[in-house]
């Protein structure tokens, strides 16, 4: 028995697990149930570096798919989701909030349209799946629920696109931000999008069949060696530098969408109708003004942040860091914090409560400069 | 960055995770979005003989509460699980499957009936409170649906009768198997039942008030001394040993109740109402034959299962094996496995496909002699 994560099969490998550790994989973590690679170089800062320059492999079959379909599946995502699905187009890739009657956020996925009756849910860590049942039994919905034969591999990176051109076809190029499209592999049709969890470009190969896993991280292993891959991971300085958000960390039921960005995605006029609708109504009309910000802050390069860490403002306390980590292109620890009275308070000079100190800051809109 | 797994918000610490820290634990794995410790003494094996003689004490937080409160709070329940809960008492803690409408299990918690429109499920590792929701919303039942401010800690093993009466009275000792009583603790009421994920006896005290978790673990270690008590968690040899099955390793939604020895609580009878009741008739009806059972088997100490291994008889695959570890005690390896034609395959010869090896095995009824 080793020191840190136990095995089990209650904590899922994925189609890629051999190959990310033939490569090296110095730790995981658990999402959904499932193994997510956390480090390969000796350094956080090396994945960093090369991440903005080059091209990374990623094993995100973490990120499963909620699998809706049948005539009401529709209708039970729009029950789901704030946002307006009426219009979305197939190749569409659409971020939602989802959230509970009281408007806590259950969980922020990528929405994709297969069809007008087939659509995947590609969840953050919550089981929606469990969501979704329970919704379709009570109301009565005519839907097929499961978590489909989809792992995703990220391939993320400036250098993303003229890989996956040469792998695939330049057809990959006129894929847009947040659309999909299809490529061939070992004579399936498989679905990519451009899209990810960096800031640096990429897209996400929704791979059907967990067997071709080994087959497909390989190929683009190989014809990677030409454009510097490396295998990677979602990397903690580039997500906050970035503004990106983890549900469990930046946010959890206890938060509503309009605390972390997504307020521009919630419908509250009534014209469409959904779990939470009269909940947000009141928030947005409560004239509620904590928003998420970027904390910049003192004291040379900070532990990991398991336990949120106070924010104060002239003593008193105006919101709580829930990850955090040394940016070396800032020269500054950067961290993420959702913040009460966020406009008046961005731009002002704050404290952070570090676990061994108290040090000096300021908020930051997001992205970070 | 430490090898194994990486800490973050999202993977929740306990009140307790400071104690056990101290307490020397070298391992965790993540169940409910939470810590729970994995290992402490140099092998499973110490453990394993220690927990067998004295008494432990177990950080099992991540058994999350799922609290169901309001006037449907009763009705929602039984929607959720095909045991008959309508002539549960209070101080009753009882074993419930909850369902989907497939018959697939969702979890497998001890519900606790606090008062008649109070109730926890003390869950394994799902979200059953979006389940919940779920439901909630869509049937539009009254009640109100958290995770609450309770943290589960188990003192198992034979001296924990002896060791909890010294510190909290006698009356501990009526406490029955799966009933609950109460405890005076810094001048709050505390819940604790004779329960707990071992075969040894036990306790668990269901914590209410996260900041008195460290002066709890602290007061029942100290006292503990006398009894030889040492920090430990779930044993893998144990739970095997004793039949005890973890949802998600011997059971996911693919397997119905009847698999895993739950049919004694199924009422298919039609007497009482809940989701798939419909899909457990038709089960039953069908003759299914599958059932879990223990499984035997040679070749030295096995590696660690975290994909199912094959178990053929006659070069027939009649199921595969979820758990195994080797037993000291019984001086051969044993495993769990969901068996076809469970009644015609128990005491016959059957081969196990390990990583390393074929061996020879055989089928055996659950507890292990």
């Amino acid at each position: 028995m080793s020191d840190g994560l136990n095995m089990s099969r209650r904590i899922r490998r994925t189609p890629y697990t051999d190959n990310v550790q033939e490569a090296g994989v110095r730790g995981f973590t658990v999402v959904n149930h499932m193994l997510l690679p956390k480090a390969y170089q000796p350094s956080v800062e090396e994945d960093y570096w090369h991440l903005r320059e080059h091209v990374q492999l990623w094993d995100v079959s973490c990120q499963r798919q909620v699998q809706v379909t049948g005539p009401d599946a529709k209708a039970l995502i729009q029950l789901m989701t704030p946002r307006d699905i009426s219009r979305m187009c197939y190749n569409d890739c659409l971020y939602i909030p989802i959230i509970d009657a009281q408007g806590g956020m259950i969980n922020d996925p990528v929405l994709i349209k297969l069809n007008d009756d087939k659509y995947w849910l590609s969840i953050a860590d919550s089981d929606v799946l469990l969501y979704a049942k329970g919704i379709a039994y009570g109301k009565g919905f005519d839907v097929d629920l499961c978590e489909p034969d989809v792992f995703p591999l990220a391939i993320q990176g400036p250098k993303s696109e003229a890989l996956l051109c040469r792998l695939f076809g330049n057809h990959i190029a006129d894929i847009s931000f947040f659309k999909y499209g299809w490529i061939s592999f070992r004579g399936t049709k498989q679905l990519i999008a451009r899209s990810g969890y960096s800031r640096q470009g990429g897209f996400e190969i929704y791979l059907k069949g967990a067997h071709l896993g080994p087959a497909l991280w390989q190929t683009i292993w190989e014809a990677g060696q030409d454009f510097n891959i490396t295998p990677g991971c979602p990397n903690l300085i580039e997500r906050i530098e970035g503004g990106l958000f983890s549900y469990g960390n930046e946010m959890t039921s206890q938060n509503n969408p309009f605390e972390v960005m997504l307020g521009k995605y919630c419908v509250i006029d009534g014209s469409i109708d959904y779990i939470g609708l009269s909940a947000l109504q009141k928030i947005a009309a409560s004239g509620s003004t904590r928003e998420i910000r970027g904390i910049l802050f003192d004291g040379g390069p900070c532990p990991t942040c398991s336990i949120p860490w106070p924010v104060t403002r002239e003593g008193q306390e105006i919101g709580t860091i829930t990850s955090a980590i040394w940016s070396p292109r800032l020269e500054r620890n950067v961290g993420l914090a959702i913040i009460e009275n966020a406009e008046g308070n961005t731009g002002k000079p704050i404290e952070v409560k570090r676990p061994d100190a108290t040090v000096s800051g300021s908020v930051s809109y997001l992205p970070f400069a």
